[in-house]
């Protein structure tokens, strides 16, 4: 962490949960130095410790406590602009820094499935930041919804050596999903909801955009058909998702197996964040879970488990996704590390890591 | 409740938990009376009282408390005798108990799939009881596992109509469904577990062979092939399904719909314990949820939403069930007072009722 | 439910999740008939089934589904006004129903504390009525805040034996007391909160009131010291008090439980709500916990367990009141039936209860 | 952690879970390698990854997957023996290895209250160590019960400075301390446990020894009355205390916050488990909480909060200890750190750290 200043970063929505991860997140980072905390006009002027409702089991980091939270509206000089902003805000603010030349790397939905926007998940489609490549300083990358994440992540490399055709998912959401106060306590003590509003629409276009192809400056989606139906369920961090998937060439489970571990060990090892396994295989019948498996690879490694036949299509597995950190401030954070290594933002991050750290797993 | 005395029953794995839910559905019902409550040796000779931790959240019933448990090995003279013993237990003792001439309504899952022991659902295949019409009194009748109960009631009508092919379901069990102890606190609070042992066999067979046919004095198993996933969720009471359907005929929501409603509206109501509507169907997004819903028709109704098409099968839809209720103790006595009410006892009940009265739903 | 028709009760706040309760207990009340059910002016005039967000595990009552909602702030002529409202609003609603005639019966804080306002729990000091006799027909009279009034049910007959002079009572209280969305369940899943904002200075003033006598047209309370501290639980319904009480006279264990098993089984057979123990004695270190034990007599009694002697005071024990049924509505229903019986309001009831049927404890 | 080699330990009890947070504490202990995982002779000859049920959030140490459990009740040649012995089987095996010689530090309650024992909190009675001082290799130390441990912290400033006399604490504590499997799912999900069996006497006399004196070789307890109220809460991690404290000393809360203050800053930092702060002291109603506050200094630092006079005694406050970090294995770890760098081992650590470190807090 030699030579050059870090690069200097907006979070745009930090008072919401993956606001604060991204505080958490950023009070340490090698390449990023957090210099603006902005939020809503109620917030806005007010101490970042006295605005926020700090839900994290980590202590507010110092350096926020005490930060005045600027208006989200108001872009300011940055390299970088995180937004966790909710949809309809974003919608509105994020164009504002993208039109001042800030690269804005946003874990909002707004803007996902516009053509000439990435829904980048650098281990699985580095590829399309090509959308971006030279269009200047101000345009917006996204990650994709938490759940999302973890599906792509899972099915990226069965997609690639079999070609994935038809899935149906359930989920299995943590509370954190619904960000705070959320979910009220007198609706999931003890119960499961059926339905999250919005949810199963993104988990079920997101993944085609992200296995797609970039053609003539758009992505072309792959043909998979996804079916998804969502649950939330008393659990504070951890989405679960259990899989049936049609392939486009039959294969067995320890083909199927080999290939996720393949995969599952490539890392990023230039990216500060990068876990050194993306996904990270078990056996039998108690793994993933949610308070065992969601902190592996400091929550950004994607656990998979129960891989089996399926009667019905081919391939039946479990995937396990940090919500919060993976889906969300850990995915926006990656990617805006691959914008920086890839020479995509204004100046050069210190220095590239020289060789991988990432989280164990 | 005139004229005969009430039937006497044995209740066979009295302390457990489905144990215990006979013991308090047969406290005050109309056609039968719990005269031997038994349990393994090591709790026999004791007061049930004190033998059985008692999980409900209603009190014990004043006649149990007292009541001497005798050991299940032992077959005395009743009408009936309830098992809801251990499948490995039952496989020992339900059997001497049928060769004492003592029918069994067994909740275990031993004899399931013996081809000559019905496995029944009253609503579903109250015809699989010619398996056992004029065998004599000593006989094993069955019902089956709590998820597939639920998951049966839900399937049966569109398998009437359209006929079902494919099933993938995922589970989200509630904690009763272990028994007692059962589930370790440090494993489940705040948690899910994936992957209930046994339990996705049971689902994928028992289905088939209840919508299957009798043929020659054995059962026909349906051609459904079921695809299961099970997790344990932190909720008391209550199985939720999420179902993707294959069906041999095409069909539109609304048809669906029509046919759920017409046989969710069937009750059988010379059974006491039948429910007014053994389906209750909802709209949107926010049902069925255990907490909300379990107890509807005094938990032997089977919440039924989230009806919608299916873009990799056909259709899409959530069932919920009262795992020890309909699932089980309501389940298996439902199937007694269909033997009664069949002539299949050696002795009349007390008066079949002349009208539905069934729980509300 | 003879001759007299039923009175007229309008349900002011009838949306809370104690207006909610009230309104499930008149579906079928033998002496009230719930003719209004008012709200807000933000949920006025819409349908009840659409304005409320129901919590409860029963099913909405039908009548209640269709019924539109009445602005609580404009008086109607009913016989009794049954006010869930938030303090606030309630400061300002009550006087106007009070003012126009009609008794008001307040489960709300704002008017506990005042002079000449009964605070009411019919077992305990039925007595205080007469601060409202004669004084025409509009005028307010309370029941306790949720957790005093299990704490006063406690003190009660020791304060009558042996006077009770200090108490200290730590809370484990219910979501449910929070209201609805009340309490996020980020804050709270897994968690305890520590401090109940207002709580603890309502349970320190209002058991001395409640104890107190009337003299001169105003409540003399009694010398009773109580330091509270409250903790929120992840528990749906009942709150747990931990009590160390100092005497005024020395006494046994045994003497007290004599004390506590004669009141408990006190009960007002006249009064279609009560109990027909106000107290349950256990024995043991198991009892009494909230799933197990929060719903006897049909949530109007409170249970006692874990009677010592305590080493710094006189006496421990533990205390359990489900606070949204006789801590809240179900209280407010008793001390309304109180009011019916003694001739308070301008009508008589239907028909008097003749013998005590009550819940079953 | 230069020079001498770490000092060779035994884990006796590894597979509870209060051993597997000592496996976990020592996979990169600078003074401390575990070269024994020991339990009881069901385990031994397995490999400790497979006779554990891993019930921790983070994974199990390499080393220890692999290594092979030896049976408990054979002493081997180690530096320190760690225990985490249920209650029953340290009476019998804690012995076995002082009489080999070796230093016991022991977590169990077994030897607590024998006169010659210490029950050492490093920070509170260090002092008490001349116990053992001198009297050979052989010894048991102990640290208390994981709920005294927190209210030893909170009232050993107290008493230095006002003198503590009485006082009435409810707990509220995590199923953690219940070990594992512990606590049924059935009996503590949405529910409080009243009474957890032989708690409440710990409470009541460890704190007196540990706030004694040593006279003529023997501890001489503090005459301290302690009431306590224990209870069971769905929560996984850490213990709150609810105490009332009457104090020799009349006393002004700023007066009490500055005592509480002066002491939470005492550090010890030469034991390399020692936090920065041994106490934590806030302000308001919302802390401290298990969920936010548990992991302060890494579990090492109690939390205190709502100190308030009390009208009943001298003072109010509500104190949290990480149960089975600082209230058992890092407890123990810092009592074996404390021997060693008093001398008290047969070898000396590696290096005396030079300077605090120290868990942040």
């Amino acid at each position: 962490m030699s030579g050059a200043p870090r690069l200097k970063v907006a979070v745009l929505g930090a008072t919401g949960i993956v606001g604060q991860r991204l505080v958490a997140l950023l009070e340490r980072h090698p390449w990023f130095e957090p210099v603006i905390l902005a939020a809503s006009a109620r917030s806005a002027g007010r101490p970042y410790g006295e605005a926020v409702h700090w839900s994290l089991e980590t202590p507010m980091p110092r350096f926020a406590q005490t930060a005045p939270v600027a208006p989200a509206g108001k872009p300011c000089e940055v390299d970088v602009a995180f937004s966790a902003l909710e949809a309809e805000a974003a919608r509105e603010i994020e164009p504002l820094w993208a039109a001042a030349g800030v690269p804005v790397v946003s874990n909002a939905g707004a803007f996902r499935m516009e053509q000439n926007v990435p829904l980048l998940v650098p281990e699985v489609n580095a590829g399309h930041l090509e959308l971006v490549r030279g269009s200047g300083e101000g345009f917006v990358v996204t990650n994709p919804n938490c759940a999302t994440t973890g599906l792509v992540l899972a099915l990226a490399p069965l997609h690639r050596a079999f070609g994935v055709e038809r899935v149906t998912v359930t989920t299995l959401q943590a509370i954190s999903g619904a960000g705070y106060p959320g979910v009220a306590a007198m609706d999931i003590l003890g119960n499961v909801l059926p339905g999250i509003p919005g949810e199963e629409a993104k988990l079920e276009r997101e993944a085609a955009k992200i296995l797609g192809k970039v053609e003539h400056g758009a992505v072309k989606p792959a043909p998979i058909t996804v079916s998804a139906q969502t649950f939330r369920v008393p659990v504070a961090e951890g989405h679960l998702l259990s899989l049936s998937v049609r392939l486009g060439r039959r294969t067995t489970v320890a083909e199927a197996r080999d290939v996720l571990e393949v995969f599952g060990r490539s890392a990023l090892p230039h990216l500060p964040s990068s876990p050194a396994r993306c996904l990270r295989l078990f056996e039998g019948e108690s793994a993933p879970q949610p308070r065992r498996h969601v902190g592996l690879g400091s929550g950004m490694t994607v656990s998979i488990g129960r891989l089996r036949p399926c009667p019905v299509q081919d391939l039946r597995l479990v995937a396990l996704v940090h919500n919060t950190l993976r889906g969300a401030a850990g995915g926006a954070l990656l990617n805006a590390e691959l914008l920086a290594a890839e020479g995509l933002l204004r100046r050069a991050p210190p220095r590239p890591l020289e060789s991988s750290s990432g989280g164990a797993t």
